[in-house]
């Protein structure tokens, strides 16, 4: 079950003006499930994506990373669930183009100017006619208040919808951000098998926008993990469609900061909802790495715990067997590490100081904490200035089940 | 369940001149199990070893390594499980000392003769008392017939003891090789958690028995995993009693690599029965990695592969999802990889090659294979000469019960 998430009620979703979000079930895998959403743009709209780091990413990835560089004006996005048209070699290409070209069609648009995305099954082909005979139901319901269904359109494994909004005021004028996740398994940094997708109606420029996405990725999709499996699809994308009636938003704008951290805020919602939400996951962890001498360290000693099975199954069973953390931080490949220096929390609990167990800890306070849902692993490296934070949860029977069940 | 391994018959462990072993049931953290081991060494065997490269390391692994280097010439190994003395600061490190001390004490060696080793819970201390009061009962039962009782007692998780013999006739006289481990989670290479030992009565020089253990660690124990986490106490010991009455072996002697590879194969024996006995495997796989430009991209992909949690859990579902496998080729991080180029087959199949399904695959073949106890992945990365072979296991629901009940 998802850790401390439920699903957002509608009215919570505030719409972004010169947003629209329709829906369709298209039986790309199952039946009487929404599985395709389609979003328009008010013309003028700025675009910014990220997408996978993975070698063998999928060719709407490509194709969104080709149209958003032909810069003709993104007006629409197009996302499928079902399959992922990965690994899908020149007739994946052909069909991501055939679904781009038939919503260009439909919204008197030219093929450039749509981005699309896959999600699901790796592998396998992109049932493109049934995608494009949903295109019109979806096209016919487009509305700004639809946030909810479309988080629901996008689901794969995922429980729960995974969507949130922020009101900010720029000029005296209000500003509003949305934005929806996906995402259960396959998800690791750089980025997560996850869709992101965070519209504002603020008026802002394509750099400025670029500019907060790459911060926002950072602090956010960046920096979880459920299973150390990097996905073929992974996308974020976010959108300003200008509406908002403030003066243009730049880097060196005053109000710049303002929309970067509210959107940054919304992203890392999003992004810790999909490890709430991770496959089989019961706890939620934040691993916190202090005192390194470069954020580099930092990550790897905070990865090392966070992929370790060993750690992520004694989490799943509140069992404090922490050597395992120590033995993680052993190899996580930090040049010249001091094991006698550093020291280990769980919690507010010093746990390992001097190379062994704390004399003060007692395996009841690791027991006690271990029961949490919620649960920070902090390590003190001792050695310079600089940290890292990533969330992760823990290694059930479930994510067992869910992944060897997945396609059946 | 083991994969394809079954406990060796005593009888088929071949004793090895100069080499006695003894054990007793010391209460370390369970009683009435075997947790301690003595073996003994004649005068004058050559001894070598290597040892984890976590920088957690337990103090029995930094002991071991300080007393090879004081080259006072081994003749005695201690072996306990139920603690792993690691995590355990400068308390361990007088707890491992103390235990040599008493064996050298009752053995009339010195402390730096002896070699420690512990497996089992880490940031616990070593009962160092029980461990003391154990050692006369293993001395008393000393004996050149006691490997299948040896590879029982140095057991954690593991399900079957591992041993294995070899004979061969190295200028007329026979030499024998009989080997043990213990290790089933925790498996990673650099070394896995485990401990091995292999012994021979072969009259090797020290030079050539260094060159053996490097040759043969890096074909077997370096080569497989099972969930990716190194530990901390993981040593590959090879003994050399040279009782056999052959002129000496040095790295240029012509029987020098008839013996090097009975030990590599010994070695590579040990190796997988840990992975056939990996925490809850029920599939044993082979990932060949080949046509890469060096031996390390072809173990980027190997160990990728065989880290993934989604293709280990595919495996365990015997559910050819085999989309997973590109995804994991795609993230493994070689340079400018060209997936259009590669090809991926499960056992003779071709599956996927120009980025995408092979039009002669079906799903049927895939499915045929994976219902396999024991499965071959190979890539063809078709841009160089070099190749690697790894071993793993599948990921159950047994891994994680294991894992979560370890210590209770």
């Amino acid at each position: 079950m998802p850790v401390k998430l439920t699903a957002p009620q509608a009215s919570t979703l505030l719409p972004v003006r010169g947003v629209k979000l329709g829906y369709a079930e298209a039986n790309i895998r199952k039946a009487q499930r929404k599985d395709l959403l389609v979003i328009t743009l008010a013309e003028g709209s700025a675009v910014s994506g990220v997408f996978t780091q993975n070698q063998f990413c999928a060719a709407p990835v490509t194709l969104c990373k080709s149209h958003l560089a032909a810069k003709q004006g993104i007006r629409a996005l197009m996302v499928n669930t079902g399959c992922a048209n990965a690994g899908t070699g020149e007739q994946g290409m052909q069909a991501a183009q055939q679904s781009c070209a038939a919503l260009a069609d439909l919204l008197d648009l030219n093929a450039e100017q749509i981005l699309p995305f896959s999600t699901g099954v790796i592998l396998e082909p992109l049932p493109v006619d049934k995608l494009i005979s949903g295109l019109p139901t979806a096209i016919a319901n487009l509305n700004e208040n639809n946030w909810l269904a479309a988080a629901e359109a996008i689901m794969t494994t995922d429980i729960v919808a995974k969507a949130t909004s922020r009101r900010l005021l720029i000029d005296g004028q209000a500003v509003t951000i949305t934005g929806m996740s996906k995402g259960s398994g396959m998800i690791h940094p750089n980025m997560a098998t996850m869709l992101g997708y965070i519209a504002t109606d603020a008026v802002v420029s394509q750099a400025a926008l670029d500019a907060i996405i790459h911060h926002a990725v950072n602090k956010s999709f960046n920096c979880i993990t459920v299973d150390g499996d990097t996905s073929t699809n992974d996308s974020l994308i976010m959108l300003a469609s200008q509406q908002a009636g403030h003066a243009q938003i730049s880097e060196t704008s005053p109000h710049f900061l303002a929309l970067r951290d509210a959107m940054t805020e919304v992203a890392i919602e999003l992004a810790q909802a999909i490890v709430r939400d991770g496959e089989g996951a019961t706890k939620f962890m934040t691993v916190q790495i202090d005192g390194g001498k470069d954020e580099a360290e930092c990550r790897k000693v905070a990865y090392a715990i966070a992929h370790s099975p060993l750690i992520k199954t004694a989490f799943f069973a509140s069992d404090p067997n922490l050597g395992r953390i120590l033995a993680a931080i052993g190899y996580a490949g930090v040049d010249q590490l001091d094991v006698n220096q550093l020291k280990l929390y769980l919690g507010d609990v010093l746990v390992a100081e001097k190379g062994g167990r704390a004399s003060a800890y007692r395996e009841e306070q690791g027991a006690a904490i271990m029961q949490e849902a919620e649960i920070l692993v902090r390590v003190d490296l001792a050695r310079g200035a600089a940290s890292c934070t990533i969330w992760t949860c823990d290694f059930s029977y479930d994510y067992v089940k869910i992944n060897a069940d997945y396609r059946s």
